[in-house]
């Protein structure tokens, strides 16, 4: 027997509360006014950025449950993870959270990766209040991902640029709130990617994969969604999706990646657009949820997407493997 | 309203299938029959060691889906996870393996976790058939966390020998095999342990905590139990957790654990016994679950148990969180 594409979660898991936090130059951004809250500087008065990127996190889940009116004593189960090798940022940041903690590993998928799991979690009742967060620091990534900032590395046009950002939801299996209906997992998609700076045309494709298993799931059409969102392929990887997908018959006049929403990119030096964990969770939480909530969108499909290498394994000479997740959300009408 | 501790499944989730692989140095300690697969040489005929940890996961899976009798097309979901920085012994391999995929990153405590969490999927019926592994490999533990082996670093003696192993588990909502009855996501605890080489005293009070919290959310004692098995505390965090439960008035007669297990500390120089991903997982395929099949065991508490450090925040001066999940796992009458 072979397994259905997609999951459909029938009344589906509400969004009950989210929150957004980001750095300095997403506070000098187009998205600015519509932050949860901005960080004038990135050090968050901290020793060390991996500490600044917890603090970023601990900040967007208090915050997060402080909109939702539960305590941490209430959540059944936080999901998260971010970028960090072993995830630290999470780990560190459930220290003082101290609710039930499940650790993810999806680099700039993770958020869609956690609400997948989470709205399986809260829907069936299971799990009925879930947290699932993500972050990224610039300045942790890249160090763990290219060289600390003190080396004044050089950037390529097809590089992106970390977002310094958080995001929190908090799903319940009723309430009110805009509702994760329908999801897809999605599988690794590899084809010999080797650079580093250049993530976006490694995503392209298990985006495009994504996405076409989740509307052949669901017997649906890009037309059928107020916006197709895709976390963080960028210019580049942008492009690549639409070239994909139009090979498919399938153009997305209704894409929005939000990589590309984060910063201007006429005027803030990212070259090729935003990326990082925090990139789509805080744009979804800051941008889209609003809206939905507000009933200025009745549908959309979120996807965030990731690249799976390490530092390690690119010095090895490996190539980058993808992975994009997609969940259906709708909004309150 | 607070949360319950411990989440009980009713019918649970079988555990349809199960295999373990493991090194040349496993295949020498006391279990080296009850493995599915021994490794003669621990590079499997990789060029690096982050490959040959990839390649241990794809034999782990494979072999477990054939005894399964199911394709990688029949399988929803796979939930997996490694020590390595970013997850890539088990990203890389899902490049071949195919299925749609969660990563998951709680360092030691993988299997638990993610047995946890899919057991949630399966038993609901939200994705059946889900695939759970998790990998360790001790040349890339080294690298990863101490030093890499050409360095020569002399090891103490509350250090503890990452497996080179990997262990897999295909879940079902029914059919035949021991099922995952009940369960509790651990907490995040942090007593300050700096010591990177005592990771078993790192973890023994997560430990410690989610056993407590399972006993008391199913309102059962040690007794009723016929072992109650942590991952790899070693001989000195096994020592911490008899000494703190014994403080709670719980002493625990039937403990086994998986790091004393899987070597003979006498004659196989591992100083404080096992560790790693792998170990619990390894322990737990090769050695549990035949016996729970057999009816050798009737009940079990299982909980495979981290340490959430990453070498940058090591080298930062900062302490070593501890994480532990448990399920509780009955056999086949």
């Amino acid at each position: 027997m072979s397994r259905k594409e997609t999951l459909v979660l029938g009344q589906g898991a509400v969004i009950r509360a989210w929150a957004s936090v980001g750095g300095k130059k997403e506070g000098e951004g187009p998205l600015c006014r519509e932050f949860d809250l901005v960080n004038g500087e990135n050090s968050l008065g901290q020793d060390s950025w991996e500490q600044s990127e917890c603090q970023l996190q601990q900040q967007c889940a208090e915050l997060c449950l402080r909109k939702g009116e539960i305590t941490p004593k209430e959540v059944d189960l936080t999901l998260g993870g971010d970028l960090q090798a072993q995830c630290t940022a999470t780990a560190y940041a459930m220290r003082s959270l101290g609710t039930p903690y499940a650790g993810l590993y999806g680099a700039c998928s993770t958020m869609a990766q956690g609400l997948a799991l989470g709205a399986c979690l809260s829907s069936s009742c299971l799990l009925p209040r879930v947290l699932v967060m993500t972050s990224s620091h610039f300045c942790t990534a890249e160090r763990e991902f290219r060289t600390p900032l003190e080396y004044g590395g050089q950037r390529t046009p097809t590089a992106q640029w970390t977002a310094t950002a958080a995001g929190a939801c908090l799903l319940s299996p009723k309430g009110e709130g805009p509702r994760i209906t329908a999801l897809t997992f999605g599988r690794v998609v590899d084809l010999q990617i080797t650079d580093i700076n250049n993530m976006g045309a490694a995503m392209a494709p298990a985006a495009a994969q994504t996405i076409l298993r989740h509307l052949k799931g669901r017997g649906t059409r890009p037309g059928d969604y107020d916006a197709i969102v895709t976390g963080d392929l960028g210019q580049v990887g942008s492009r690549l999706l639409h070239e994909i997908l139009e090979g498919e018959g399938l153009p997305l006049p209704n894409h929005r990646d939000c990589g590309l929403m984060l910063y201007d990119l006429q005027t803030q030096q990212v070259d090729a657009g935003g990326s990082g964990a925090g990139c789509s969770a805080s744009v979804l939480c800051a941008h889209f949820l609003p809206r939905l909530a507000a009933g200025e969108y009745r549908r959309i499909l979120f996807l965030s997407t990731g690249a799976l290498m390490s530092q390690t394994t690119f010095l090895q000479g490996e190539s980058i493997p993808g992975l994009a997740h997609a969940i259906e959300l709708e909004g309150c009408i």
